[in-house]
């Protein structure tokens, strides 16, 4: 019973449904009627749209983003954003709004997101707070973007000098995923986007794991234009589903999609994100690694292993800031504040299901981690 | 199945669970072990509060709140607000966000609200964006905070000049129901809030409308220390309950709890909150009578006897913007927004449920309704 009455008072107990579908579309700036792509079975149809694009996305792709956008049928006004961690905050989603407003946007009608995760976390979460709720559309352009960012339903913005300090769980209603967009992505970005993928290998999927050891950098040469490039894009959007459709909403907060997002946040904010977020990661995958190590979760040679894999991706394993004094166990303390005040690290481990999870980090422990760590990353260099 | 993958990509179809307690507490601040109220049969106990006070509130009861607090025995840090609609905005939000990060509040610590429906939604709309939601307590200290604000889960801040523009469904984990606050309430707010109770009983319960013709006099007369006050509460706060329960998020616009706030927020955007949201609420449903009536959907004497109980109520039923040109036209048009492109406008009716919807209204009808309507409100005054 969704509301019971007793004798002191009333009880709620409900839930709210969520749905979204993700949509594989290879050539979609080329499609000739993309509105059956944003047609929806439930729900009105919007009278007007929002798109939020990516700066560098509307130089490269502008000239076909537009007509794409008129072939939609509707009408529509366009935000562009320059993504930066600096510019991921309420300034820009403030801006976001006051463009909603100004062209009467209504609560059922749709934005549209094209961009990497920093575009689709900005977009996103506009929406979640325009009038409690508006649809949105992702549309990922970057690897991140494709294999992360757009899968879940998390979307922050840095606020008090915290990373992701607000934030509000609001899935996109529909992701269209096109690695096209990958052909113009820097090197840079493809590596990053291949430390999330290494993560979700790491974790769950020794199948993907083998497909980056063999074809990770033939990836990264071919752009993603490789044969190799759905599977494993597949296993790692899978991956990552497979947990999330459980637990979209992290009751659980002892999570393995947080493995390399323990103390990559504070690496990326110390770097004021010199560090990009797929470096960060990797950096503290490599570390968690050797703790995982040093606890006999793993078999001595894994960090070696993943640092050598890390080094044909083009990944950093390692990075001073791990021996400033403080830095970790402070990087620590403020994601144990982000995990209702457990450590929950993940860690691969030698089990069934590939990952467990640290709870007891002791700062010895984690200053010894940091002296195997540099002197591995010297020795794999 | 909540994941499932297709030839073309991937659907997610899951939910998220939501459970509140509303508990009746007379004599909260007398309690001897007020912990145990706010304790929870799931989640984690917090390790420090956030509370968000009323300024009036914390003049009057400051006290004996904070010893109350004490009580709790959790460290805790409080916001002090001075609600208005001016202040129901992203400025008191931001303070109430840099004081949990400077007291480094934990993603399931708990904030606690206390005070009336506009400090209900700063503390509550705050608590959704903390980390992409922390818990939060609500104990409503007016008469609209115990029936209406605490009851559901809409929290909302006023932006781009739009009233509760941006907003989340996000309940109190607890409601903590104690009407003894009400004694020093002004006599304005509590018609204020007989006004929210005048709508549940016209949209659904003709023995909470029986109630109010026999006792409102005397409700507002004893600040609810009266024979009939619990029955009226309990009559209000499960009449909307009922509805609540079934769609707490709104999949459905087309609601009976909007009665009374569709040219409403018009009203009290206009006169700067001078109209509080209580009298406006009773201007709109006084003119949703009327629009019935014009229909046939009630008896002819409708409005008139609506007039009658309003005046003893000390509620107005009639403002000069009615007749200001475009005000109706442009309010509605502007509430069709929220209502997703239809008008789903709430008006009492002879049927079995006591309310049907208007989805046609006209400039003219409008007109018409305005001039008897001041009539009317001549007439019964």
């Amino acid at each position: 019973m969704p509301l019971s009455e007793h004798d002191h008072g009333w009880y709620v107990d409900t839930h709210r449904a969520t749905n979204y579908n993700l949509t594989r579309c290879p050539g979609l700036l080329d499609q000739a009627d993309p509105g059956a792509l944003l047609a929806y079975h439930h729900g009105n149809q919007p009278a007007r749209r929002l798109v939020v694009l990516d700066a560098k996305v509307n130089r490269l792709y502008g000239d076909r983003i537009t007509p794409w956008l008129h072939r939609l049928g509707t009408p529509f006004e366009t935000v562009v954003i320059t993504p930066t961690e600096t510019t991921k905050n309420r300034a820009t989603v403030d801006e976001i709004h006051a463009t909603a407003s100004r062209m009467n946007l209504a609560r059922r009608d749709e934005i549209i997101a094209i961009g990497g995760g920093i575009v689709l976390d900005l977009a996103g979460f506009a929406a979640a707070e325009l009038r409690k709720g508006t649809p949105y559309a992702a549309i990922p352009t970057t690897l991140v973007g494709l294999i992360d960012a757009s899968v879940g339903s998390k979307r922050g913005i840095n606020q008090c000098g915290r990373k992701n300090y607000l934030g509000a769980y609001h899935p996109a209603r529909t992701v269209l995923l096109d690695p096209g967009w990958l052909a113009t992505l820097d090197r840079r970005e493809i590596q990053a986007g291949l430390a999330e993928i290494k993560k979700v290998a790491e974790m769950v999927s020794p199948q993907l794991l083998a497909l980056l050891h063999e074809h990770g950098a033939d990836l990264i040469e071919s752009a993603f234009d490789h044969g190799a490039a759905d599977e494993v894009l597949r296993l790692s959007i899978g991956g990552i589903l497979d947990h999330l459709a459980d637990d979209l909403y992290e009751e659980q907060l002892c999570r393995w999609p947080d493995y390399g997002h323990t103390i990559s946040p504070a690496v990326e904010m110390a770097t004021d994100g010199k560090v990009n977020h797929g470096e960060a990661v990797n950096i503290d995958s490599s570390f968690s690694g050797v703790l995982a190590a040093q606890r006999g979760y793993v078999r001595n040679d894994y960090p070696r292993d993943m640092a050598v894999l890390s080094h044909s991706l083009g990944l950093p394993t390692y990075h001073p800031l791990l021996h400033e004094p403080e830095f970790v166990t402070n990087a620590l303390a403020s994601t144990v504040l982000t995990r209702g005040g457990a450590q929950h690290w993940p860690v691969p481990a030698i089990t069934e299901r590939g990952h467990r999870f640290i709870e007891d980090a002791t700062p010895a422990e984690l200053r010894s981690a940091a002296d195997t760590l540099r002197d591995l990353t010297g020795a794999s260099a």
